[in-house]
């Protein structure tokens, strides 16, 4: 439902933020860009090169002159805002709303609105918000970058998507009798080589198995160990011995 | 614990993502900033000029001419990669991590780690790390800009912060100088001992690597590892040869 997500940015300034905004549009699988009375006072060179590869957001994008007209054909309108107050204090974080929106995105287009770089957004565009969110941030520096801004907001809604699948590690996780027959072999090994006697094993032991368990063992993981005690083995029965 | 986490750069091209890097910090309440080996092929004004109003986390940056020297006193090294692939399989996502994050920088210090602009961490680097994270996002456009990817990795930080409460346990997290002694040590035991030969040395150690790096090692467990391979070594030196 990501291609139902519209980025709507009023009164932009630097044309290099509506650039960066497009990369981090495509980072997150979003593709409709609307620009409500572009400001631009800048120019334009800068969004072409912030925008980086994602040039085709920025070449596909529409623009308005009003932000109604923007947001005609939008189910939820879901206003971005640094600031408390009158007006503002029904906000939510993007964390909080995703699940909500990406419901909403299944049968409608949500319309996320982002404010000039100095004044946010107005009064009377606030008031054609159906949603309100601010990002969480520190209280000592407030301000996010209108960029930065979108880049979380796509984040969380990517993030609640649920077509994140995690990376697939090739060595699957070893199984407990794998991890059983490495905690033995090691034992042995360490009893050969002499790191402990036989009265102090168990206690070693202890040790070594909590080292080993400190993360989840892929089967390569416990073979590499395994490895290690048979060749720390055969190199103390085998190899010449050196005089002390 | 915010003020435990330190966010370190490896050789970064342009000053105007280190002033990005400052801002997205200051929003997200962290404070200390180390660079490694800094190329700026830009110059340097770029860098005030995006740190905005974070100008203080830049005059406070401390430069080092190498990664282990600006991690010498880092419990846990988190690297970063927008790839997948060898040595990259154990990656995990800044959601997954952060609280484990958290119960580490309760006592020590906890280092991200963000490459080049172009290359990202080279091998060597992210044999240092204790921790891998790759930031989720859309798969026809995966590479993060460096400062979004820290904004994210921060924001996430700055979400777990308060949410986790840490077991104690009685022996602290081991320090990187710890853990790379501990590395040398084994690297030179497994060659005594015929595990590996010198030519697959490099590649083997990034496997003992993974496995050391499943979870966090305490000061203890290191003690340990280290044990096991000096006992090895003076076995395979010393003991009486079998016959074959």
């Amino acid at each position: 439902m990501l291609e139902n997500f519209r980025i709507v940015l009023v009164g932009t300034l630097y044309s290099g933020n509506i650039g960066s905004v497009c990369r981090a549009m495509a980072n997150f699988g979003l593709t409709d860009l609307a620009l409500v009375a572009p400001q631009c006072v800048d120019g334009w060179a800068d969004a072409a090169k912030l925008a980086v590869h994602a040039d085709a957001i920025l070449d596909q994008r529409h623009t308005f002159d009003t932000l109604d007209e923007a947001l005609v054909d939008c189910t939820a309108v879901v206003g971005t805002t640094a600031r408390l107050g009158l007006y503002r204090q029904h906000v939510r974080t993007p964390r909080e709303v995703a699940p909500a929106l990406h419901q909403l995105a299944t049968n409608g287009k949500v319309a996320l609105v982002f404010g000039r770089e100095d004044n946010g957004l107005l009064n009377h565009e606030i008031a054609r918000c159906t949603h309100l969110i601010r990002i969480p941030t520190h209280d000592e520096y407030v301000s996010l970058n209108i960029a930065q801004a979108l880049l979380i907001c796509a984040y969380e809604i990517f993030m609640a998507n649920g077509s994140y699948e995690a990376p697939f590690e090739k060595s699957p996780p070893a199984h407990a009798d794998h991890r059983l027959r490495l905690l033995q072999m090691w034992r042995e090994m360490l009893l050969l080589v002499g790191f402990m006697y036989e009265e102090k094993a168990d206690h070693m032991m202890q040790g070594i198995q909590r080292i080993f368990s400190r993360g989840a063992l892929s089967v390569d993981d416990v073979n590499i160990l395994m490895g290690v005690a048979r060749q720390a083995e055969w190199a103390a029965k085998h190899l010449p011995r050196k005089e002390l």
